[in-house]
């Protein structure tokens, strides 16, 4: 009988990867997947073998696998996980918290968790209700919120880069998003790693090299448990359909979205996006009086405004 | 009983375009293509009242269309017909032929045949199949063949620009293509009108704002008749596809094929695109020695090279 051998010891292949022309036994993709993930740390300058890096946990596949692989490469990766309090119905924050504890547990590893009801008094579907910019959906709110909590736990807790989980059909997604629109600011700034500045963090994805099936094939073959169900409110959003879309054209033509990816990112290299204070990212920002994060905003930032303008005394612990 | 009433009469409207939030009875959408039509040939400057212009016939809706309105409005524009000689099973080259001659006949309008068989002495099918370039699909060589003698034409016909049929889905569907492999020579120089040059006529595409329901439902409700299969050789392009993916986008959410290839020139405009050599259109072009037309080759021009380099006697008439 003839099947699809791995192409490092000839055992019958685990994983065919048509994009990458590469074929893997459980045991050389899980191999591949730490050589693959570490080449991409270094080919961008993401973080050094000594850096405080954060890894943001949501409990689901992509970030847990992250941190999987960061902790096996010997890297200092720390977990921080946030409590949005989505949890009508489908327990979704507390079980997605329980996946990140245990993982962290199991590992022995820092995992920082903050419970955003209980800090800041209300859940994030609560606290979108009642925002302008939260109708409808919480989405717009949730981002601002975790971007917010990110910085203010890297600074307090001395890490210089926050890595997240994001992979290419995330990256490919957002791209896709940018570029239906020719929203010129987004694509030109777009980026897998962007240095930090005067409190704020640098940010880095150093699986945005990795399709989704890989992290998922990852965290299945590395037996992770983690939080199968997406978000309730991800449910009908664009962000989905363009990954439909996506998926559709990658079926059609294997490699599409990582080409679509990376032909975008040598495209900036080449200097073909020109936008005026692409660079110049300080541009009229300044520490925000209530809680000093970097804002563009004449007063408060816009966390500090959403919530209320009161810092809680212990809004990180 | 309730419905949807054009803007203008109060009458039953026939056709509803919510990419446009308008609804026009008959005679109010025949109008409305007229005027709007009008607009993007003075917005976009493409040719004025005398202007001699040679308007490329495929014998489809959309260039028959474009004649019709150009011929409404009182424009000077003659056609210009290729016989390509795709006939195998389906006489798709003669058929379109006769709905070319056809309504130039109808509307006593100057129309130019050429046909490529006779004049070069094989169809583009058999050009294609001995040819490096045109092994598996002939479209390729087909469109370097059009272009030339289109130009031939122009020249020999001094007409100062060369009009085509492109609706708004083709101009979505090429920009998509574009973007997709982030191809920046393309993405830099895509434009509803490129302006002529030394042996060289200006391309204009004065329905680039029209979606292709709207062309055909011009051509319908004008009563035009017009070739309604597609190129026997367009089954299963990757265009088509991407008119798909892009419908998909559209009923989800109208006026996104609008907005992507409107934002895409506003983009443009903006000096967004930064590319090496997009204005000097002449860099490194020479007359080929055979046929006069502007070629970057260092001896005869492709087309000349794939024809065999010696161009017969009447290429023209």
């Amino acid at each position: 009988m003839s099947y699809i051998r791995c192409q490092v010891c000839g055992q019958r292949a685990s994983i065919r990867m048509r994009q990458h022309r590469l074929n893997y036994c459980k045991d050389h993709f899980l191999e591949w997947m730490l050589k693959h993930t570490d080449s991409t740390i270094q080919k961008y300058r993401m973080f050094g073998r000594n850096t405080r890096v954060l890894v943001a946990i949501s409990g689901g596949k992509d970030s847990l696998a992250l941190w999987d692989i960061l902790w096996r490469l010997g890297y200092h990766a720390d977990g921080f996980y946030i409590d949005l309090g989505i949890d009508e119905g489908l327990d979704y924050s507390s079980q997605s918290r329980q996946f990140a504890e245990q993982f962290a547990t199991s590992r022995n590893l820092a995992l920082t968790v903050i419970d955003f009801k209980k800090e800041y008094g209300e859940s994030i579907p609560t606290l979108a209700a009642r925002t302008q910019r939260g109708k409808g959906k919480p989405c717009s709110i949730c981002g601002m919120v975790k971007r917010h909590l990110m910085n203010q736990a890297a600074e307090q807790g001395g890490y210089s880069v926050v890595a997240t989980g994001h992979n290419l059909d995330d990256e490919a997604a957002v791209l896709f998003s940018n570029m239906l629109g020719w929203n010129q600011t987004q694509l030109a700034r777009q980026a897998p790693a962007l240095s930090g500045r005067d409190g704020m963090a640098g940010k880095v994805k150093p699986l945005f090299r990795c399709y989704e099936r890989e992290t998922a094939a990852y965290a299945f073959l590395q037996r992770i448990a983690y939080i199968e169900t997406e978000c309730p409110f991800s449910a009908g959003s664009t962000s989905i359909s363009y990954k439909h879309l996506l998926n559709q054209m990658e079926d059609r033509s294997p490699g599409t979205k990582m080409r679509f990816v990376m032909n975008y990112l040598k495209a900036k290299e080449d200097g073909f996006f020109h936008i005026e204070n692409t660079n110049g990212q300080d541009e009229g920002l300044h520490p925000c009086p209530v809680c000093g994060q970097a804002t563009s905003n004449p007063d408060m930032c816009v966390f500090c405004r959403t919530i209320g303008g009161t810092p809680p005394d212990k809004a990180y612990r």
